[in-house]
């Protein structure tokens, strides 16, 4: 088990990762009259209690709702729904909520928090690999509306996050190897020593093992609180994480929000395979390629797609539809034309790329 | 004119007070792509450009959305229709928001602004007495939502507050005189000096005289500044501010939000006449008979009501709804039995009250 304390902007707040700690949690509820502690939580767990996520089972002995965890609760009808209930179950400002699933009820609940009487206090309780490497951390909040991805959203940390590694057996493989993704990435853009460390896991990955789950786990969430922690409202040490995003949100704009034939994760794999080809490209040298080749080869390791074959789906887009998404990219464009690109394993840089060229040869790389 | 920096937790921005001002606001603007900024503007003064208000004529200019400013826009629908514009005019996040209007279009235009894309600037420019002297200062946004009273929103300071007096001319009387109530009812908590200086320029106020205006609102805006910067997430210190609101709002409640009887000024004037009467009932002293009487002579002299029977309806409730209203109040109850009482002028206490004897006592003052 690791318990730390989390700094970003002017919060603080405990991190509990491993097994068995809810215990933990159960203390530190005692802050709050019973009667205001609401739960939000996946629905999947309404049914799901087993071996695996029975530490769950303390969710029983308070007021609950239970929301699907797919993309389609992450909307505001879902936010007036949560809101209602809220009211109904007569939740004060004094009172807490609890979100327990992935990132969906993560972002969707941490909206609600922030806004319900002006905000309340929040815990999170991530249960996937992508909410606990990554969405769990950082405080952005959000629910997508007019088709655009968070539209609407807010910062606003929670007072804790426990991550109870067992939870993760919940996951099929490609929900857990698409959050494990983020890691990846992170390692590629900040920390070669653990990229070639997760060059060795693959297998006890494979597994499911606690104690690598929890390495992981522990490096990522560090990792990431250090790229937002002098920088909550996003500026330039944040970009960073974008490794890769920009390349697989034009993939993702052309699935569109609502389908099972790219997770986001995968669209990260192929964003970061494009970003190393595209930086391969610009520097040309040993170390260039070296990431070029790894990159390969770590994707492959992880049960990730390098090109668009190994997708869940013939239905593969000409490039002309992804430049143009990228060129349209609205979050892009307020940044000018900035990319995050690698200059070796570990040392990641923001380059302006003006050239289009260079973009399609990119894209070209995962046909 | 005065121009000076308010402080309030971490943020920091100018605000400036009198005539002839908006050059300030064309430098300001500067900072900003002009295709990024974006006006959200109460419809009233859309075909009401005129010596008092020409002043805002640089609204055509910039990208605009007028609203009617009435409570019924401060809604979830309004907030939707207010995002579909920002998306429809592509204001990304490094644009901001400029909310011309009263309280509604403040508090709508602040609440869009905290959550459009996780967050973007933000300028008021109040144009009532409510919203100079109240509730542009703060930080707090909100829409009301299931019947109730800013059950949605957060905490968002501007980048700057820009009020010009001349566009107080647009007020009618009932208007104009229910903003300044929430002066008076600081002078009564936190400034006798002030409380008998509003005493004696009653007929300056009723002439709108400029200076005397800039007068009222430069120590309305330093006084609410006072209660608010220290304690940017409502603890004691802001609660004094609640004086006469929790009476006052039960009153509200038994009206309803959306009507023509009752402006939130005017509930706040009988709610402290009835804090007045139970300030004396609790001291029985010299300086609490002061409390009393002066407060009467106050409310009349600024044309507020002191009685049901100088509201603008013959609709008077009996004292049980209105008792009942109060012990429901959900921010009251989350508060405990607290109430803001005044031991004298300009000294106001937080007390326990949990003697139903005495509430009634208050509300029957007012019949």
């Amino acid at each position: 088990m690791r318990t730390f304390e989390a700094k970003i902007s002017f919060d603080k707040f405990p991190i509990i990762i491993g097994i068995n700690i809810f215990d933990n949690l159960k203390a530190f509820l005692e802050n709050y009259s019973k009667k205001n502690i609401f739960i939000i939580c996946d629905k999947y767990f309404k049914d799901n209690i087993n071996f695996y996520t029975k530490s769950l089972s303390f969710i029983y002995e308070y007021k609950s709702l239970f929301i699907d965890g797919g993309l389609e609760s992450k909307t505001i009808e879902s936010y007036k729904l949560v809101i209602k209930e809220l009211v109904n179950e007569n939740i004060s400002r004094d009172g807490i909520i609890i979100a327990i699933g992935g990132g969906v009820i993560g972002d969707l609940s941490a909206f609600v928090a922030s806004t319900y009487q002006r905000g309340i206090d929040l815990i999170h309780i991530p249960t996937t690999t992508t909410a606990m490497i990554d969405s769990s951390i950082g405080g952005k909040t959000g629910i997508n509306h007019l088709d655009q991805v968070n539209l609407i959203g807010s910062y606003h940390n929670p007072k804790a996050i426990f991550m109870d590694l067992r939870l993760l057996d919940s996951l099929n493989d490609r929900d857990f190897y698409s959050g494990i993704c983020e890691a990846i990435k992170m390692s590629v853009t900040s920390d070669k020593e653990m990229f070639l460390k997760f060059l060795e896991i693959d297998k006890l990955v494979a597994q499911r093992n606690l104690d690598t789950l929890e390495e992981i786990i522990y490096w990522s969430v560090l990792t990431k609180l250090k790229h937002v922690s002098n920088d909550y409202k996003e500026k330039s040490m944040r970009l960073i994480l974008n490794y890769g995003h920009t390349f697989g949100q034009a993939i993702e704009t052309y699935y569109g929000l609502y389908q099972e034939k790219l997770k986001h994760g995968e669209a990260i794999s192929l964003g970061i395979s494009i970003a190393s080809k595209i930086s391969h490209l610009l520097f040309n040298n040993e170390e260039s390629k070296n990431l070029l080749m790894k990159t390969k080869e770590i994707v492959n390791k992880y049960n990730l797609p390098d090109n668009f074959h190994k997708l869940n789906t013939s239905d593969i887009p000409s490039i002309k539809p992804l430049i143009k998404n990228l060129l349209n990219d609205k979050k892009r464009i307020s940044e000018g034309n900035r990319f995050i690109i690698c200059e070796s394993i570990g040392n990641a840089k923001i380059k302006l790329l003006s050239d289009e060229n260079i973009l399609i040869k990119g894209f070209e790389y995962i046909y």
